[in-house]
């Protein structure tokens, strides 16, 4: 088999935050997979082929990659971001336990901007502290999972980033994590959405715990929770690299 | 003032992981600032200044960094991985807070691949579910914060990167951190030692909490800790997408 798989990172949008490692590997593939609007950024051309696929299919796209590279072809899965943070790279391991005949495949991850590192940087600095990220879906956890863990980065008084907070079906549960943060943290903590960054339709807003409403995220923001010592300069907001 | 400021991530070692971002940034600037073997990464041309300073003079550089962006200076100042953590962008902000006369510069931050990301890039995906990612150094923080969140994260169930895991004038720490987690975490736990990632020297391993020593870890390391579901398949290691 000389074929391989590459779970490849495209950044969080602009092609200016493209590694040049994964730009390689997009001009070495034959086919190319992933979520409809992640595959709608790479350039078509002869020899390789295109297979958009529909969001929360995942692990049909991965058993296909496997597939695909079994059969010689040199397959890149691309996410948005950073493969290796709630994307794409654990989805072709999970693929690849259920798969055994295909242990032996060719795969590598190689990472990219992952969205709380490009909209922290937007911001300024509100991660430069100790700090954690949490996936706010419940799609394969339990809500109460997800409470419990910022419950416990408020009290260790970590920054937080939040993705995927807030879906259409479940528009009450960024509700509940906004409780939770106001049970442990004061009123002027401040949050940052950072909406579809290095996009055309960026936004970024900055505000505190008191101001904050659940209509501020949707499922194209990133949410950054400062810690107690998270605060403004000018335009910018970050976090000291001491603690108390 | 037509100077600026740019807090760059050059990625962990590399070069086909700094984003063309980053080398754009560069090709405009006029000084660059930095730690020696970062500032030794960039290509000296006519018209730029190298300006190559030691460790733990992080405030200094900043400083430096200001004042030549206030005299018209196109001014980068370089960190390794993602200058958003652990790194200068939260430098940067400190020291215009002591120098608000400085406050109208025009100041960016540009993300790059941080060392976790890389690194669990490599292994696999162990960072493929919630996770936290903590600095060891008790340079800037009591050693008692850092034990407080690797228990609690322990306690959350969480996926950790350790940066600084280890230094020289304090190699019991990293010892006391292991301590830690084994008060919380059964001995199967996996943990990832991923040194110099990128680089001509780098090394990776992964083992078990039992079979995890100090000495495992040095300065050049960054330390990834699984969750409770972390688990090896093949040559790789992964966190998968759900949690209990």
């Amino acid at each position: 088999m000389s074929g391989w798989v590459i779970v490849a990172g495209l950044g969080p949008g602009s092609e200016s935050l493209v590694t040049p490692e994964v730009t390689e590997a997009l001009a070495q593939a034959t086919d190319v997979v992933g979520y409809i609007p992640y595959v709608a950024r790479v350039a078509p051309r002869p020899g390789l082929t295109l297979h958009p696929s529909d969001n929360r299919v995942e692990m049909d796209r991965a058993q296909h990659a496997l597939r695909m590279a079994a059969e010689g072809k040199r397959v890149v899965v691309v996410s948005s971001g950073d493969p290796g943070v709630f994307a794409m790279a654990s989805a072709i391991f999970e693929a690849l336990e259920a798969a055994p005949q295909f242990l032996d495949l060719d795969i590598r991850i190689l990472p990219g901007i992952t969205a709380m590192l490009a909209a922290a940087a937007r911001a300024g600095a509100p991660l430069g502290h100790d700090f954690c990220a949490i996936n706010l879906s419940d799609n394969l956890k339990p809500f109460a999972t997800v409470e419990k863990r910022v419950a416990l980065a408020a009290q260790g008084d970590f920054a937080m980033a939040f993705y995927n907070p807030r879906s259409a079906s479940r528009p009450h549960q960024f509700t509940r994590v906004l409780e939770v943060l106001r049970a442990h943290c004061d009123p002027g903590r401040l949050i940052t959405f950072a909406r579809a960054v290095s996009t055309a339709d960026e936004a970024i807003r900055t505000v505190t715990l008191a101001e904050a409403t659940p209509d501020m995220a949707d499922m194209r923001t990133v949410v950054i929770v400062g810690n107690s010592q998270t605060r403004r300069i000018g335009p910018h907001v970050y976090t000291p690299r001491s603690a108390l």
